[in-house]
């Protein structure tokens, strides 16, 4: 095959930022897909309907006009009432992004006691309204066991929230796959560089600041059971590539800020890797049927063309670093 | 207690690197240290006498007539004759340092096959010249199981060549610790940063490059595991700094260098923690007697003052960043 027509790719899980970045970064996801869920950890955080509402107004200023539909995401607060729900709604929100305190960008109000019980009041509100809860599920642990360590709470809300769908957002185990597959209500996004990279990329060789995330990039036998999820299109799982834009001196620097930018590269580098598993027929399911199925949307019409061709991931796209940069792809988006 | 006078600090395992590099750091080991193994892994590696007394006597002219002895190491080749081994160590020669090729720094002409036939004969001189194989005993694979699959390497070594003298350089798992302690003829390095740091020091908060290394900083459990040894200390280990300064701009960037520079503040740090864990009665084996058994070497005399009084890690030593700039150190070094 030397041509793929996707239709209506999604990215369920995208960092846009704001301002200047914002206006660099948003016309790569405006063309290459038909919608993608925006997530709220700005600082301040998109917490009210008025942000969401802004924000959302802000994002459709810098799409150059393509058809792109920002789902947009509402930052988790114990204190949400079942009308501030409602009103997110109907601004666009899809879905509620739950941060425990400080696990990544700007999550320093994320919540300190994710089982608490007024967090579980706000669970079952999502739940009625419809909501999905979506959740960086990370412990405070040792960094490679951060994810492992909070699969009991997805297992707990799961469990006793059973009409609540529960996203565990940026997979990044084998043993959270593991869980994924326990309950019918939780499903999960997978990152490109989830798939792509392990450890060995971030600090195996030179460090390579562009590589580093969070939750971080694991080992080779994590990578290989989320590529195989992946390439099956399992249905619990869809694409989120968590595109990440930081300004190289953000990354390159004592203190690097956490976060991969994939954006520009994420479908032709996913035809790549589906194409080189003799599995390019599931790369439909994967960016685009799976989350339609899990999310109950409907995106706007459109196609996008990825051909057999050669092209090279750029050094940089508007001065943000990607991952990979100048590796080949065997793929290239028209 | 509130003073340590130490007899003679050792830093079994040393860069010192050349030229300005040099000029900026002798001064840091030669005013703490009675003496230090200098690791030859220049560009190109020093693997003759030749250039091991030249690069001996620039290290002393950088030393500011302190009583410091440069214990000088050369680099391993299957070419080594018998008498290129015995011209060494009249030049001042205590180890032959083996790298795998491409492990780290300037090891691109390291051996590919580690227990080849004309390696093995090169060990076995060693081994009669009376001189130590020292080894980065990494395997090529996944970075946090490199050193754990060289084990096997390590300990047919020490079982085929009883009398040749074996060092396990910057040990950084628990189980080379196991593997050490099979055999009489194996010994070990081990750095500051092994015992101080994980690798959430390096990638669990903010991506910090100048915690990066070689061997690469490992799980909590193997930290603790190898403090243990350096806080008891097992007489089969000693202090080897692996202090290994990088420009600024080669370690805050897209490709980061590999090394962490602890010499200015190893000495103070290890009292603060030898004290903080009530152990500081064995910091002079830790950091001398060890050693001097286990190499067998007659450190010239030098006393060291370390007292109980804060002070910060500076955020540079000459421009060049150490590990954990900012800490604040119980210990401090007269």
């Amino acid at each position: 095959m030397n041509e793929i027509v996707l239709d209506s790719p999604l990215d369920m899980h995208l960092h846009l930022r704001e301002g200047d970045m914002l206006k660099r970064v948003a016309k790569y996801s405006a063309s290459s897909f038909s919608g993608a869920v925006v997530m709220p950890n700005l600082n301040p955080p998109v917490d009210s309907s008025e942000r969401l509402e802004s924000y959302k107004d802000e994002i459709l200023r810098h799409c150059d006009g393509e058809v792109f539909e920002p789902y947009m995401a509402l930052f988790f607060r114990d204190s949400l009432k079942e009308s501030d729900l409602i009103k997110a709604k109907e601004s666009g929100a899809l879905i509620v992004k739950l941060y425990p305190k400080g696990a990544t960008t700007n999550s320093q109000s994320g919540s300190e006691e994710i089982l608490s019980s007024a967090n579980k009041r706000v669970f079952e509100m999502i739940s009625e309204v419809g909501l999905k809860l979506s959740i960086h599920g990370e412990s405070n642990g040792f960094v490679l066991d951060r994810e492992d360590e909070f699969l009991p709470i997805y297992e707990e809300i799961a469990k006793n929230f059973p009409k609540l769908g529960v996203v565990i957002e940026h997979m990044s185990t084998k043993n959270a796959l593991d869980s994924l597959n326990k309950y019918e209500n939780l499903s999960a996004t997978i990152t490109l560089h989830h798939i792509a990279l392990s450890l060995d990329d971030l600090i195996g060789g030179a460090l390579n600041p562009h590589h580093f995330c969070k939750p971080i990039i694991k080992t080779p036998h994590d990578r290989d059971a989320l590529l195989e999820a992946a390439l099956e299109a399992n249905k619990k799982v869809c694409f989120g590539s968590d595109s990440a834009p930081h300004y190289r001196d953000k990354k390159e620097c004592a203190n690097g800020a956490a976060g991969i930018f994939s954006t520009p590269i994420a479908l032709p580098f996913l035809a790549h890797i589906f194409d080189k598993h003799g599995k390019v027929q599931n790369l439909q399911k994967f960016v685009s049927d799976n989350a339609r199925e899990i999310y109950g949307v409907n995106p706007p019409k459109k196609e996008v063309r990825i051909v057999k061709q050669e092209s090279p991931i750029e050094a940089h796209y508007d001065e943000v670093v990607p991952l990979c940069a100048g590796k080949k792809l065997d793929w290239s988006i028209l």
